[in-house]
């Protein structure tokens, strides 16, 4: 497949565009990342490709796109077999498929809600989100990985996400570690893999991003 | 297969349920239908198949559960090969995902906006209700079906929710045909699959059932 063109319409901070990332890494292949201007005007490319919800990522392969990260991933996996990031079964993949669409109903609105809002609301916004956490860390048990011995689907698209739990915790004054050490333990161990590692943006970066937008949301 | 015991924890209104009724009955897969009493308290089979949710259509195979309607029938295409419901090619299913995600984030919520609203309010519900389908008519096209030529998928995620289209139109008084005639003329090629006819249930139930709901909601 080497005469392939792949595109990526990226953003920096975005966890969503992390996923996608991640899994080309994790196979391997090379890919061209485009930056989206998300606020100063997106690019016609990103809203001819995207027409639905002209949001990144985007990922066109010889020209034809694929819109939704999970759904991305999902394409990646089924485009280049190696190392499957699915698993092989029927019921395997139905299972990973139920904590990857948990993952997307419920992580990164909980997480917002951390940063967009103060005092009891704050309270309320961080009991969610660590529910959530906890759901996930007994679904995790004392497995490797989501899908078992190997990082896979539902670890990629969870670790997308977890590149802003560092500025949750700062904005919300709390740790997931001291809640879900296990969860924890989880994502410190992707964070140090190489196809994570050289992908996710900097916890610090993305602190300055969310504190921005807090100050563009009339927050701060 | 013939040794494979298929048991769907069920409710004779759900749109959900009825998705994955159509999925086994384009298999010719043989089930048990399992009606719970939504109301009056779930079965201890639907809390330990469901724990996350508690919601059916659960898809017990050989006392394995499967959870969230849409990846049911996903699940029910990759284990029953034949007739093809998912398209061969990952663009193909990354395309039907797509649409499916689309379909499972908007038309059920926008069509229970039209029956839990009065006044302006219903307006509102009314004019974004129909601008999804209109998105939907779109992406239809010309071709026979979502997929094209043939039934699968994205077609009976969406049928199944049409079965409480005629509801919406009563309560908001308005007609999916005069604003998409092509959505429309799609959805009773459909209605008339023996697939569907057999499962879907009957339109005066679903609107006495929904007018029982809008009493319980204090709407009526």
């Amino acid at each position: 497949m080497g005469e392939d063109e792949l595109v990526l319409l990226d953003f920096w901070a975005s966890p969503f565009c992390a996923r996608v990332k991640i899994a080309l890494a994790e196979k391997g292949v090379a890919f061209e990342s485009r930056a989206e201007d998300l606020f100063n005007g997106k690019s016609e490319l990103l809203l001819k490709s995207n027409p639905t919800y002209a949001k990144v990522p985007v990922l066109l392969h010889n020209g034809k796109s694929v819109n939704e990260s999970s759904i991305i991933v999902s394409y990646v996996d089924e485009t280049w077999a190696s190392p499957a990031l699915l698993p092989p079964c029927a019921y395997g993949k139905a299972q990973a498929r139920f904590w990857a669409d948990y993952i997307d109903k419920k992580v990164f609105e909980a997480g917002s809600s951390i940063w967009r809002s103060r005092g009891e609301e704050l309270e309320v916004a961080k009991k969610e989100f660590l529910e959530i956490v906890r759901t996930l860390e007994n679904e995790l048990g004392d497995k490797a990985y989501f899908g078992g011995e190997s990082f896979g689907y539902v670890d990629i698209l969870l670790i997308g996400l977890v590149s802003w739990f560092d500025a949750y915790e700062r904005f919300g004054s709390f740790k997931v570690e001291d809640e879900s050490p296990k969860f924890a333990a989880w994502a410190k161990k992707c964070l140090l893999r190489e196809s994570v590692a050289n992908v996710i943006p900097e916890a610090d970066k993305v602190y300055e991003f969310i504190a921005m937008m807090r100050k563009m949301n009339g927050i701060e």
